[in-house]
């Protein structure tokens, strides 16, 4: 038996109470690292069970304010970049029983709704800014590269797969300069195209058509630190041209 | 003061038993004629009032499925193609007051939330084959094109505005032969194409790039009754390549 704090708890009567019922928000927080694309899982207390961040919306709060809220408290950053990709809407989206069972929920005697539906939102953000930072129900939060992840409860191992497909769906539409820090080699953006598409790009005719989207902004200081020669530094240039 | 007739009521204590509070869908119905790209409304009763079809997502319903029968109801097609393009979560959407006075919906004594997030849909359907239907609150069920959409019920022309930038953002990604019937000319496809993205498109390179896809089968019948030498038909051929 896990023994929850107070504090879970209190959570869930007031989620019951203040929460919409029926709805949830699931965050695929998306960092790059070490030449890897890796997420943010939560560890719920006192088993070996991981999930994604996510929570509940208030009965007068805008949708996309609960999913930056969510994700803030989980990264401690503040105006994430956050896209709204699915919504998870079957009417049995995983085995609850079996699920219930494993994490041992303190909501008994909580009015909660059957089924939740869920809105999956993924956030860029830059790996070396995030504090990672568990929930009042598990106790350890930290990036798992995505070919490493475990079999998640929920189904949120199929989240993941989704806000992975769109993502790379979406490549050129989305600003994953946000996964970067803002200033960065071309091989290192070559690299995180790579490892978002699951190919490799020719060096070449990526440099070419990287410059030629004229959203680069070459600075004055060199990588330092490589073996070779240091390669220039750039970072996006977000203003339109005139 | 309208006057709904009991089907209407009995509707609306139904869906406050049977129905998911604080979610509704809203659907965009797109169709294409005379080189037209047309939207379905409908007019609420005893009114000058228009709005998209909509509806709502019962407890144990997916809620693909909740769209589905919704579009069905309002075109008597099955099986449409159906995208879930954004999600209308704004804490005050519209002004509830004004727009409940210009319908005077039938909610009297029923219970249902305050605020309502509404899911977009948008559908891509072969304008010939659709019976609009309208529903227990509307009279009238019609196609309007883009251009001359009046204002709005709710947050309706937002949405429909919404739907556009959608599928404009992803034409290539979306399977726009539902739009057409399914014998077409290649000068009808490129009309399509210029109507949902506003602006002209060069033939030549249209003709090109269209051909170079690989998706079109050129069937062995031509375009009856045109001025000029007939032009061939055309299908998609949606089975890949061996």
């Amino acid at each position: 038996m896990i023994e929850y704090n107070p504090a879970a708890a209190r959570y869930y009567q007031e989620v019951s109470e203040q929460c919409i019922h029926y709805l949830s928000i699931d965050g695929v927080i998306f960092g790059f690292h070490q030449n890897q694309l890796k997420v943010l899982l939560l560890r719920w207390k006192g088993t070996e069970e991981w999930s994604l961040p996510g929570g509940f919306i208030r009965k007068a709060e805008s949708v996309d304010v609960a999913a930056q809220r969510i994700m803030q408290e989980r990264t401690g950053l503040n105006e994430l970049y956050l896209h709204q990709f699915h919504v998870f809407g079957e009417a049995v989206r995983y085995n609850q029983e079996e699920t219930w069972r494993k994490i041992n929920l303190p909501i008994q005697g909580v009015n909660w709704s059957e089924r939740t539906i869920s809105l999956g939102y993924y956030a860029l953000v830059d790996h070396s800014k995030v504090v990672p930072t568990p929930d009042f129900l598990t106790e350890e939060c930290r990036w798992w590269s995505l070919d490493q992840i475990p079999a998640l409860l929920f189904d949120h191992n199929y989240i993941i797969n989704v806000a992975l497909a769109s993502l790379r769906k979406q490549l050129n539409d989305q600003p994953i300069n946000h996964l970067l820090p803002e200033a960065f080699t071309i091989p290192e953006l070559q690299r995180l195209h790579e490892t978002i598409l699951g190919y490799p790009l020719d060096a070449r005719n990526f440099y070419k058509k990287t410059m030629a989207s004229g959203s680069l902004e070459r600075l004055s200081e060199r990588r330092a630190g490589t073996p070779h020669k240091a390669p220039y530094l750039y970072r996006f240039n977000l203003r339109p041209f005139a």
